[in-house]
């Protein structure tokens, strides 16, 4: 059996990443093309890739996990699209490119976002009525997609979006600025994991390492885009640096540093890689991409 | 039995709104507020109103109904949120009290909507996780929530939203407004309505006709709309009028007038009725309010 690497999920991802976006109207040809615009930006498909990897870790099939790692990139991108708008972050850089609401106009880009996550649900809940005579697979299915609808929501990222909002300006405490990674970034993360996971044949023992896993990696990839905004590498992030600090975010280099915050991103990365590494010999792909995030940080 | 008016509907609606919305963190609590600000401010609940009865009306249980009709009118909100915005509308009222955006800016109303859109999923998921040994009410509700996935998305809901921007100020074919009425407003209308259909006991004929219905029902609200947004009721409406004509909005009213426009709603009112009145005698609340509808706009 064929090993796959990071390149080999990401290469799946990018190649069939528009596939599962419903058949849009020509008059609604606009719409279609501010979507696919943000969503052929590129950029390291962590979440998509995370949830095929642990799919196949836990011996499912990464075909039949495709959709799901879609909806989930499609749902990141509506994320970011709107995170962008003149009324959030205000950023008119994404990936090297123009962000959408440059090119397509606030409205549309608002749309754009909107139609994005609601083909998530589409996707997902189509690719359920494609099992309706197989209970077991149906069963994984509703539990993935509830995973990234939790994930996606009120208690997850866009929790996490109005929490760093409000904490913008004010001196935030350790557990406010947990609260916000968790929510924020790791809860997509958790959600990546804990579907692919369940699309695949995961134990309840393997579910619980892996949401640690997932949970620690997730607050790890936030601090590494924290440092890396301080550290002023645009080039690495694909948009302006050392924004953070004029939009006085509350980061941990903020609060702690430089140098306290990498050693953070170290512990992280420790316990989120020790949570796999103890108990399986075969979890190299994951454990590599925490390793990669922490080296790519310091 | 108990026969249910739209009223008793519309009551189980407004009491039980709020009890799906997941627990949101207290550190987030404003994103609550603001999703909240908005559900509460009442207005007709036509859509899940529709969803309940229909289930009721094939049989099924309006009480296992009730999160796809709650999670429905969060879809509907969130539309209306978005839709009042600067960026889209940038409307200051509605029904009767400040657009979500004047109350809590620009940033958490974009994320309120989001919220309530995915808020809206996590509700018929979680729904979903509770009828694991249950396969037969598993398939309806993975029926119910692909119905709605589908009219909120970017070949429903969405994609009129992105048309009727696109036609403004444009000389409009009728082909190009039915389009815009039929993705914009009676894809959520079919949606509520298959939706509840498929909750219930619906045969493939039964479904058939109640599709007839709905969209004739829906093409019929949006007409009825711009016809009390011409004549200038503006406390039926909750809203400014006159608003379509300053906006340039593709509208019957604009195209062929107001005289032709009510007979036009009063042929799809007819249709509407018709298609449940010539094989069922106990469709009463469903026909009771297409003509309400109907005289409601004359």
């Amino acid at each position: 059996m064929k090993e796959y690497t990071f390149e080999d999920y990401r290469n799946i991802v990018e190649n069939h990443l528009m596939d599962f976006i419903p058949d849009v109207d020509h008059k609604s040809i606009t719409l279609y093309e501010s979507m696919k615009y943000s969503l052929s930006a590129g950029g390291k498909r962590i979440r998509p890739v995370l949830l095929l990897a642990t799919c196949d870790f836990c011996g499912g099939s990464i075909e039949e996990a495709l959709p799901y790692a879609c909806a989930l990139e499609y749902i990141h991108n509506y994320s970011l699209i709107h995170d962008d708008l003149p009324c959030m972050d205000n950023d008119d850089l994404r990936r090297g490119r123009p962000t959408n609401h440059k090119v397509y106009g606030e409205a549309m880009a608002t749309l754009a976002g909107d139609g994005l996550q609601a083909a998530a649900f589409e996707v997902m809940n189509h690719d359920m009525l494609l099992y309706f005579d197989d209970p077991a697979a149906l069963k994984k299915r509703i539990r993935a997609s509830y995973e990234i609808s939790k994930g996606a929501g009120c208690r997850g990222m866009v929790a996490g979006q109005v929490a760093d909002m409000e904490a913008e300006d004010k001196n935030c405490s350790q557990e406010m600025i947990d609260y916000i990674h968790l929510t924020k970034t790791a809860a997509l993360i958790v959600a990546a994991v804990r579907a692919g996971a369940q699309l695949g044949n995961c134990d309840p023992e393997m579910l619980a390492q892996l949401t640690i896993y997932a949970e620690n990696l997730g607050l790890a990839f936030q601090i590494c885009d924290d440092i890396l905004d301080v550290i002023g590498e645009e080039e690495k992030m694909g948009k302006k640096a050392g924004m953070d600090s004029i939009n006085k975010k509350a980061t941990y280099p903020a609060l702690y540093g430089l140098e306290k915050s990498k050693e953070h991103l170290e512990e992280l990365t420790d316990t989120a890689i020790e949570a796999l590494a103890r108990y399986y010999d075969n979890a190299e792909v994951l454990t590599k991409l925490a390793k990669d995030l922490e080296v790519r940080g310091k």
